[in-house]
C-alpha cells in the first residue's frame, strides 16, 4: 500500500538555487529527491507548499511524497537527514491522507524578512539578512506596516512572469492577515501572514516599505499602488533574497 | 611616522584553517595580511591576541599592525572590510601606543562553547555548535562548572605540542576567573574567563565536562586530574572546534 508522507523541512538557502529542481544546479527539491532515491530506490519529485527562490531560507517548509516503502516514519526522519546535506534538515515525517496536498491544502503562510541596520554586518548573519546600513525613517515603516492588510488583487507586487505557476488560485487576489515591522536590536524585521503569496510578493512589499522609510513614498499612497494592479505602478525594487524566510505553512 | 593600529575582528571560522598563516590554505591572518597589502602596499603579518584553531569562531579578536600609511582609522575600517571576505569583519580600528602588544598586553580572555542538544541540528547553526544529542546529566555539568576555577598548572588540559608558542607565559599556570554552564533553549553553553588559555584548553575542559555528564567522571575527581599535571591523566577527548568562540580579550 502506498502512503502519502508529509515532510517538514528547515533549510539555509544560501547555497541552493531555490526549491525547484533545475538541471545541473543544487536545489532543495533535487537534494530531497536524491536522498529519497538513495533510501528507497524511488525516482520521484517531492511536492512543496510553494517554491522558494534562490537564496531564500525556510524555518518550516512542507513537502509530500507518495511512497511504496514501508520504512516507519521515525526511521525515515533519521535516514533522510543522514542522506541530506546539513544545510537541509527534515524535522518531522508523518503519514497524511492521500488527498492532502502541500500547496492546495495550505490555509495560510507566514514569511519573515530580516534587515540588518548596523554599519558592519556580522559574519554570522552573512547571506541571512539584507544588510541595509543607510538612513531610514524606521518609525514610518513600522507605522505603515498595516496599510497592505486585507483582501486585494496584489498584481502590483507580483513578479512579471505570467508563465510561472502561481501559489494557489489562478488570480492575483490574496488576503494579508497580518503585516508588522519591529525593531530587534540591530535588525528591522518584517513578519507577514497571508492566505498565500504571489511570486516576489514579500520581497516587493519589503521594497515598498524601504521607499516609505526613505521618504520617497507616503503611507497614504499604498492603497493607490495596490489598486493600480500593475507592477509598473509600484516604484519598489525587489528586495534581495538573503533576508527572506518561509516561517510557517498552516493547514 | 609609523602608527601601531589595534584592529578588533569578528569571524565565522568554519571556512578557515584557523588564525595563523599557512601556505596554500585560507586563514584569518593571511586574509587580513592580503587585505592590508592591497590597501597600503605593506607586506606585513598582523599579530593576534592568540591563535584560534581551524573552525573556531571569534566574536571579538584583537590584532595589531604597525603601518606607515596615513589613512585615517575610520577610512581603514571601511576599506579593510571592502577587501576582506564577508566572513571576516573589522569592527573597530584605533591607534594605540607602540608598546601595546595584542598577546602580551592581554589581561584576560573569555571563550564560549555551544553544544546543541536537540535531535535535529538546525541548518542555521551547522558548524557553529557541537551537535551532541546523546543523553547527558546536564544538572551535573552545571553543578561541576566551578571545579576548574582558580590558579592551577593546567598541563592536564593542554594539547601535547611542546613546540607551539604558548599564550602568555612559558609555564602552564593559568587562572580561571569564572567557569559556568547554562542551558538556553536547546543549547548547553559554557562560558569561561581566564588570565589566558593553553592550546586546546577550553576544548579539553568541555570534553571533561561531557564525561561528567555521562557519569564517567565525578566532579570530585577534577582536582586530582588537574594536580596530575599530565594530559594522559585526563580521560577527556578534545571537543570539536565548531562550538568554540573567542568572545573577548581584555586589556
Amino acid at each position: 500500500v502506498s502512503r502519502n508522507l508529509k515532510l517538514t523541512l528547515m533549510y539555509e538557502g544560501s547555497s541552493y538555487h531555490g526549491w525547484q529542481i533545475q538541471p545541473g544546479r543544487p536545489t532543495i527539491q533535487s537534494e530531497l529527491s536524491a536522498a529519497i532515491e538513495r533510501l528507497t530506490g524511488e525516482k520521484i519529485l517531492p511536492q512543496g507548499s510553494g517554491r522558494t527562490d534562490a537564496g531564500v531560507h525556510a524555518l518550516r517548509q512542507v513537502a509530500t511524497w507518495t511512497t511504496e516503502s514501508n520504512i516507519p516514519c521515525e526511521n525515515l526522519l533519521k535516514a533522510l537527514n543522514s542522506n541530506l546535506p546539513p544545510t537541509i534538515r527534515v524535522t518531522a515525517v508523518e503519514e497524511v491522507p492521500s488527498d492532502f496536498h502541500p500547496r492546495r491544502s495550505a490555509k495560510a503562510k507566514t514569511y519573515r524578512y530580516r534587515i540588518y541596520r548596523g554599519s558592519v554586518c556580522p559574519p554570522f548573519v552573512h547571506q541571512r539578512v539584507w544588510h541595509y546600513p543607510y538612513p531610514l525613517d524606521e518609525a514610518a515603516i513600522v507605522a505603515a506596516a498595516g496599510t497592505v492588510e486585507g483582501t486585494h488583487d496584489f498584481t502590483s507586487f507580483a513578479a512579471v512572469d505570467p508563465e510561472r505557476d502561481r501559489d494557489g488560485d489562478r488570480d492575483n487576489v490574496r488576503t494579508i492577515l497580518s503585516s508588522a515591522w519591529q525593531k530587534e536590536e540591530d535588525e528591522l524585521i518584517y513578519q507577514v501572514r497571508g492566505s498565500g503569496f504571489l511570486h516576489h510578493m514579500v520581497r516587493n512589499l519589503v521594497g515598498l516599505f524601504i521607499l516609505i522609510g526613505k521618504g520617497m513614498v507616503r503611507a497614504e499612497q499604498v492603497a493607490d499602488i495596490i489598486s493600480a494592479r500593475s507592477r509598473s505602478a509600484n516604484p519598489a525594487a525587489t528586495a534581495p533574497p538573503d533576508g527572506l524566510y518561509l516561517v510557517n505553512v498552516e493547514y
